[in-house]
């Protein structure tokens, strides 16, 4: 345990992520444990803990790297001028930035159950930045009169489960594209904030 | 385990029910053992398994059981005449009905893949049934001219996400009570839908 260096940290931990977040999302986090873990990336327990002290660390260590890249990669999207640019934007991103992670999205709803306390304060102040990001162009919106919703809260959280909903059916190669998705979906959203 | 009796499963079986479906949720499915549901019934292990063979398969009752509530409760809920009055019926509807039940609606989407083929099969059968009820809704409104959708199944996923969403953030003696919610979500179903 004594000789944890940099660079072995540097070359196991996106593989303990990797692993724990497949192993999390099929079988359940409460019933993986560390040594399935370490076995999955192929190095023993006790390497394990040089990474994170403990599973429950590992967890909160992948949703948080997982809406801390959210937000980043939302920041750096194009968006166009006006709010129902920016809010057809954040459709189409959210659409295709969750549906590209299937597997951390729905350990982000599923495991929150498993953070203690200050880490799910942690991953709830992430999740309300996010929102806000969608809520300020929902507001913005409704002070230029482009946007009719009588709550902006509730229409921030109906759209972004709308929109997450596209991971429990969309499927590769099904009936439809994924672009085609995204036009559908900007088409329901648009009209059901009056614009 | 040969001295099953009508009596005794009558008994049990709602307090097992109640008890795997409280653990399921708080621990997930694959962390909680039939010893621990047992426990938690007040019986010996061995009693449990007069009433179900299994855990997967008392997660499969547990998830048919509501799926098939769910559509009786559909079925006798009043809906006035047209099509938007049966789709308010049905966003109204879904938000209180999964509203009092946040615990097994939450396993009917987390704990799915623990499922068999043959279960998951009968479950997805019956979602998509009670999908299937909102779906039509939406094509005699398409047909009445009344709605306006691009896609009506998309539309139907879209809508039941949505809804379904409001378990993940509403608090009873929050900012809006329940009847201010169904208002607030029946006007952005309604815009979405063109209606």
């Amino acid at each position: 345990m004594a000789r944890k260096t940099g660079s072995h940290s540097e070359i196991t931990g996106p593989r303990v992520r990797a692993e724990a977040q497949r192993l999390f999302a099929r079988h359940g986090f409460a019933a993986v444990s560390m040594r399935q873990i370490a076995a999955a990336v192929g190095v023993q327990a006790g390497a394990l803990y040089l990474y994170t002290p403990d599973k429950e660390t590992l967890l909160f260590q992948l949703l948080e790297t997982h809406m801390k890249e959210l937000l980043a990669a939302w920041q750096a999207e194009p968006r166009g001028q006006g709010p129902l640019e920016a809010l057809e934007a954040f459709v189409r991103f959210h659409i295709r930035y969750n549906g590209e992670r299937p597997e951390v999205v729905f350990l982000s709803y599923m495991e929150l159950r498993n953070l203690g306390p200050e880490n799910f304060a942690a991953i709830e102040a992430l999740r309300r930045a996010y929102e806000t990001e969608l809520e300020t162009i929902l507001k913005a919106g409704q002070a230029a009169g482009m946007i009719l919703v009588p709550d902006t809260k509730l229409a921030t959280m109906a759209i972004i489960a709308m929109l997450t909903g596209v991971n429990t059916w969309f499927r590769e190669g099904g009936r439809l594209g994924r672009a085609a998705v995204e036009d559908i979906y900007w088409d329901m959203v648009r009209k059901a904030v009056g614009a």
